[in-house]
């Protein structure tokens, strides 16, 4: 739909006039303590535009798609994986997440961490690691590290 | 063009490896003391982020098109016109410009106004005011007092 031409930032991640929604619809997809506003949706927009908060100690989904995530970091602090890469993140660091990345998010121990997010309106599905993808993905220590917290099982 | 996975921010509105842009190629369109960064630009995707910043004082073209511009703003203090309304806007307040709409940001005399804008990658070129159109617009006191400044005389 198209939106209200002025929405004010109220405060720690929140917007006036936008709903926080839950992180995903599909309880098989395992994370922990993230919450999701679409800030801009469109008919005319080819992107969404959304927020995703992650509370402290909490993480996104470990997934890869198709489609490519271009993330603006936008507060607290945590580290991401993309492909092979652990990086510790801050405001404003720039994220792209190229087609078919395995990646995730995670907030530090005492901070969340906010980002936007942008996709395109039409994009397929995310896809989950087997235990095959995982086996592999732990074969680099830093990556077994960043995933070792629920390593694929259900948390969401 | 794909771009690295990970682009740190550096300080007032400046990123690692991220480009500063003049804000127009186009030398008719009426602005001041605007950059531009294009922050993600991807064949995959179907829309850019760019970051604009305009200096203490400075504002961007008077100006309206068919593409929508969806914009967060990421640092200091300003106002925008979008169709009939002038609003002031600080971080991270959510602007959409609908099609067709005369827009223009304005930085505060003390403060630059840094903001994220999404746009289609696919867009239309923007439509600048003619003499009846600005008329048009003044006849608003408030849209007269804030695009009085240079009111279409070409600044930038």
């Amino acid at each position: 739909m198209s939106g209200p031409i002025l929405r004010r930032y109220a405060a720690a991640g929140a917007w006036d006039e936008v709903e926080v929604r839950a992180y995903k619809n599909d309880d098989a997809a395992p994370y922990r303590d993230v919450t999701r506003r679409v800030l801009f949706e469109h008919p005319e927009l080819a992107c969404a535009l959304r927020y995703f908060e992650v509370a402290p100690g909490g993480h996104t989904t470990l997934e890869r798609h198709r489609h490519v995530h271009a993330v603006v970091i936008q507060r607290g602090r945590g580290r991401v994986l993309v492909g092979s890469r652990v990086e510790a993140v801050a405001p404003f660091d720039l994220v792209e997440v190229p087609p078919l990345a395995w990646h995730q998010f995670r907030a530090d121990a005492d901070a969340p961490l906010g980002f936007l997010c942008m996709v395109n309106a039409q994009r397929d599905r995310p896809e989950l690691p087997d235990a095959a993808t995982l086996a592999r993905l732990r074969e680099d220590p830093a990556i077994a590290a960043f995933i070792r917290v629920d390593g694929g099982a259900a948390t969401g």
